[in-house]
């Protein structure tokens, strides 16, 4: 083995050394010799079929596998795929897009080359990283060899930007970089400071009288998943989550009650309210993520747990919670942490289950209330799901998840067509998950793929579709067909045109987009209308454990919602934001 | 009638005022009052599929109605359809981008709203401007009431950005306002200086031994097509456009010589560069314009027109060149231009025209090199004929065009995937376009809107023919199947995976996305290999002078081009960028 290799293959190699294993992306003549350095650094290329999706392809495959990248050519490719990168960076999803540029002495003299301003200025150069700089955690634009190596390393641990001109692709530097260790592990904490944040949490803990613990979307993010599901059950304390924080904690145990709401069948705020200790995990206070504000704790009873740090009422350690958290939970087993004295009579997931709605009519139709909670009965453990902004998120909201399911949903970002190409991100990073990795964070490996999409979103990016079948990805779809934007219609104008989209003949898309029906990636279409049609293809076995693409469009009411989201609703009315 | 309006509707009133008839976009929570004064002003609401095709399509409007106008949401939707304005700003389109933003309360306080980061901080509804900024003429971000109605005047006469906060929507201004002149004149020049410039124009002209004419794509944008047009007949000059100039010249011309290039039958150089007189119209000195800077005239003998200035040699004055063009033109009309002494033995294009390629053998298969002059046959007075980046751009240089044709092309941006959604931004334009418009610059009230694009650019923004078929657009398509990114196969990787796409069945197109084939809008659809399937195909008045969508999928090998892209490409990978 040469003792040098190229600073693109360098790049390639670190990031597959994170766990990497596919780039996703759209090639331009910026780029096209960076690319040729995609498989040899033993990666795979997926080539989506425009940027934005790209993005979103991969920010699907970084929030089940911990790390997503992609690549675009400069100007035109970037601008493009900004508006997935600022919801990556938005809800932390690590995703490293990688920009192909101009060569540096062409920049560096304002040459008018295409997918610029054509200015004749050195800043037509630079414009584009200082937008980047707003929607991503860090930015790197390689400019120096000798530098370039480092930077890289800095870099990749987050969302982030980097510049990679042309001339300097095939740039040496020496392989044995590659055998410096990669920093990805959280800052060692100091012991004493450790050991005396713990002291205050675990005397918290003892001696709460009405505790409580709120799993959001952070919790995952900061690889916390596992430490939190032990904590949840050592304490045995009611636990809920934010909607973000959904499919994090176990649903099966018995003090998890799953959505805190303050409307609805998860009113829990006289509960919450009267707490004397919220141990909230990851949390992430967007307004859909907590009812309007509703559900944010009270901060002088709450120990927050944050990526960085862990705030307990007005003070804050500047700490790496991982260990600590780790350190409570080890004192709390060999203590052992006294009962609560009469435990609230909070609704558990499987007394929910139990109760689910059920229809001997099998020609009745279903409404949003009823089809989400049903549609509990469908899932497995191991599978992932993803919950298109709009009315399919509310209504997994409704879900009662077995263990060892994802949820993917947004709660900060909330742009639509994103879920079609993270689906694709995300089947493809479920082929690619490890056993071990399987074993620590995404128990995934043998799961299912399953994308809940309305149709307006699907025609945001539809495309995607062909990347699924070109890619022989196995993926379940439910189309939610209710003729257009009906979050929309429900927030203003049910009826008004702006709100409606063009009539797609969607089981189309299939032939349309290069799938064949084959035994190598068999295709199953079906449109559904009532729960006996529905039902007959859910109990279908080459439908739940088939392979290849497996699309249902679910006729559903222009303006029918579930109570989840028409209660939700109330609220932003008369907030207004 | 009320003394006051909304100021929503008066933006509206205004825009329709500059000849705008349609505003594009995508509805979100927060612009939907804002769409509610869409139709009450005057306009047509055309819901895109996304937002950067909606950019994309109210550019392709612009450049034929000479504004255009989208309205996205807050973060999600305006991010998404930057890389589209920023497009519409580097090939001067003018087009209106209106977002609407959260109430001005809670930006103030930095409530964590979705679609923004959730910092907590103002800066979340600040830096989203910032962006866009960098990326447009003008911006207003809309904060009181009582400026807002100036502020709108001030800036719509450009490429801008509008922030309409929710709380403003239904705000109410004088209604008066309204009469005030909307000042979108060009400067009025100063008499003497503008003689001045005339004088040395004339006399220059007057005394050119061997001049010649040189236009370019800003011609058309700072209205000085028509005032082109009769420079070129006065002057009789050996006439030659740029690739992004093409098409505003009359190209029946004796005098009218094509493009001008360095390689290939329109090597003028050797005649170029011995001139003593080059007046140069509108130049857009991009890398693809110029054969790499190899056709960007000698300063010292060039008079250069641009948009608020006229150069001559090192000397600019500022000064509209509208005006002093036509003053110019009278005084060479009433002394009249001596003819040059040897006129230069340079191709005119109805010799072109007279020696394009014929096949009698109906099987042969086409190549590009043929395929493109052969169409020209095919083009019309009225046409607006639409050219993709890549391959298409490159045929579209060949094209021999009758009088009155528009072509967009793009020569700066070159974002793929534009072409689609412009041309149903074009068509509807050309349904809008009014017999006074159509007179003074737009002469394609009664002619077709012709696509040119091939199979990778199409598969970027696909759902816009949903939006044609949707809005019953009439339209031509010749969509070049040549299996994947041809032009950067021929740069880079010619037989590389990531210049490949997945295979669609194109032709399933029309029925996916909802159209039917009916006597109201009729679809029609073929695919070709052969001369002899193409030309019975353009021979067919269905086809040639019919309605509704017209989709050709012509079947082109994997790395064929035109003489012209070979020849361009030989330089590029000489220069490298």
């Amino acid at each position: 083995m040469s003792s040098e290799i190229s600073l693109t293959e360098y790049l390639f190699r670190r990031l597959r050394s994170t766990g990497l294993r596919a780039v996703h992306g759209v090639p331009g003549d910026y780029n096209l010799t960076l690319l040729d350095h995609v498989v040899p650094s033993g990666l795979e290329w997926i080539g989506n079929c425009n940027e934005l999706n790209a993005a979103y392809a991969a920010d699907g495959y970084a929030r089940i596998k911990g790390i997503g990248a992609i690549v675009t050519t400069f100007g035109v490719g970037e601008l493009s795929a900004i508006n997935a990168i600022a919801g990556s960076y938005a809800e932390m999803a690590p995703v490293v897009h990688i920009v192909g540029t101009p060569i540096r002495a062409l920049q560096e003299k304002g040459v008018k080359l295409h997918h610029s301003f054509c200015s004749g200025l050195k800043r037509d150069y630079e414009l584009f990283a200082e937008i980047y700089a707003k929607v991503t955690v860090a930015q790197a634009e390689l400019v120096h060899v000798e530098d370039a190596p480092g930077q890289i390393d800095r870099v990749i641990r987050e969302p982030v930007y980097i510049q990679l001109p042309m001339d300097l692709v095939d740039a040496r530097v020496p392989v044995s970089l590659l055998e410096r260790e990669l920093d990805l592990m959280p800052v060692v904490n100091d012991v004493a400071l450790q050991s005396g944040v713990c002291d205050i949490i675990v005397q918290r803990i003892m001696s709460a009288k009405q505790p409580s613990i709120l799993v959001d979307g952070g919790t995952s993010r900061y690889g916390l998943s596992k430490l939190t599901d032990a904590l949840v059950k050592v304490t045995s304390f009611p636990t809920m989550t934010t909607p973000f924080g959904k499919g994090i904690v176990d649903e099966t145990l018995p003090n998890f009650h799953g959505i805190y709401a303050t409307v609805g069948d998860h009113d829990y705020a006289s509960y919450v309210n009267g707490c004397d200790l919220i141990i909230n995990i990851g949390p992430v206070h967007s307004n859909v993520n907590t009812y309007y504000f509703a559900t944010v704790p009270d901060k002088t009873v709450t120990i927050s747990i944050e990526r960085d740090s862990i705030q307990i009422g007005e003070r804050i350690w500047k700490i790496s919670p991982a260990s600590a958290l780790d350190q409570v939970i080890s004192k709390l087993k060999s203590e052992g942490v006294p009962k609560i004295e009469s435990y609230p009579a909070l609704r558990n997931m499987q007394q929910t289950l139990a109760t689910l709605p059920t229809s001997n009519d099998s020609s009745e139709k279903f409404a949003q209330t009823n089809f989400w909670r049903r549609m509990s009965h469908f899932l497995r453990s191991g599978d992932i799901i993803l919950t298109e902004t709009g009315t399919p998120s509310m209504g997994g909201r409704d879900f009662v998840l077995p263990q060892n399911t994802t949820i993917i949903n947004s709660a900060v970002w909330l742009s639509i067509g994103f879920m079609l190409p993270a689906t694709q991100g995300a089947s493809l990073a479920q082929r690619h998950i490890t056993a071990s990795e399987s074993e620590s964070q995404h128990p995934v490996a043998h799961g299912r793929t399953i994308l809940f999409q309305g149709d307006g979103s699907f025609q945001m990016t539809a495309q995607e579709l062909s990347t699924i079948i070109r890619n022989r990805l196995d993926v379940i779809i439910f189309l939610i067909n209710n003729n257009g934007y009906t979050i929309e219609r429900l927030i203003h104008g049910p009826e008004e045109h702006y709100n409606d989209v063009a009539s797609w003949n969607y089981l189309e898309a299939p032939s349309f987009f290069g799938g064949e029906d084959t035994s190598l990636y068999p295709i199953f279409k079906a449109k559904v209308r009532t729960w006996g049609e529905l039902d007959g293809i859910l109990d279908d076995p080459k439908f739940h454990s088939g392979k290849g693409l497996r699309m249902v469009e679910v006729m559903m009411d222009m303006q029918d919602c579930n109570d989840t989201l028409r209660l939700l609703l109330d609220i932003y009315k008369t907030k207004k934001g």
